[in-house]
């Protein structure tokens, strides 16, 4: 059984399906990196995206990061976003949607005792067609908000490869 | 290809698989419900577990909740783990690992502007064999910390149904 897209979440049906793509990565305190990347956006029917992505390092494969979370929408422009990461930290987002555009800044960012201290963050989302990029600037281990990942991604699946089934 | 299980949360393998079954919850400012629930515990070679869980309505399957994060080991007792609800909130624990228990309590739970308040919760599992059980109680909605969730799971494959997956 298939659920039908919540209304709350309509503005942001332009994310669904599995994304794939490159992306490249820097920070004044690490060796820029490129890495390999899957995007997944589903619903289950109620008024949310479940998100998923991992990424790979684009020499030798191993992988690099994962993050799970939701895209919470409210049927008008608003935006709130929710996500976990492997390295302990939590974020806590707050948005808007224009068009196939998604402008995310944290209001919160909390970690468990061995996480990395990170402060903030803003995520840039656009979408043409089945083309997504995104940019994300991080204020992070005492940096200022400074550019740290960029990727393009290309809608390789309608559907998510998701945990959120539907029964 | 197949990741080697890293060896900071080998003392967290017994939870690895996909784990279905059936849960009650109860609250003082809610009528109680039962649910069925999937459970996967995963992982890529990282020092951490990738879960994530989904339940529906006992009665007429409708969706219900949904929780994905990172249960992160440290080759000891310890354990953390991040988690992001569709509901807004985030939740960071603290716990230790007891043979083929788990102890955790929240250090931190912060939500969205539009998120219920959630102040605490402790979660137990235990598993015996390919049978998993927890407990949660939670503080919120200025309720003190009250038992909120339980269930039982069993093993139904020794690997997930993840969006974690090794390249």
């Amino acid at each position: 059984m298939t659920a039908a897209l919540h209304p709350q979440v309509a503005a942001l049906a332009f994310l669904l399906g599995t994304w794939e793509g490159e992306g490249t990565g820097e920070y004044p305190t690490i060796e820029g990196f490129g890495y390999r990347e899957q995007v997944s956006f589903c619903h289950n029917g109620k008024p949310m995206l479940a998100y998923t992505q991992q990424t790979w390092h684009a020499g030798d494969g191993r992988s690099l990061h994962a993050e799970a979370g939701y895209f919470r929408g409210f049927g008008d422009t608003r935006v709130e976003v929710v996500l976990a990461h492997p390295t302990g930290v939590v974020e806590v987002y707050a948005g808007e949607v224009f068009a196939t555009s998604l402008r995310l800044r944290t209001s919160t960012v909390v970690g468990t005792p061995t996480a990395k201290p990170v402060e903030a963050l803003e995520r840039d989302i656009d979408v043409d067609g089945d083309t997504l990029r995104y940019a994300i600037r991080m204020a992070a281990v005492g940096q200022p908000l400074t550019h740290h990942l960029a990727a393009e991604l290309h809608r390789v699946r309608p559907t998510a490869d998701s945990p959120v089934a539907t029964r």
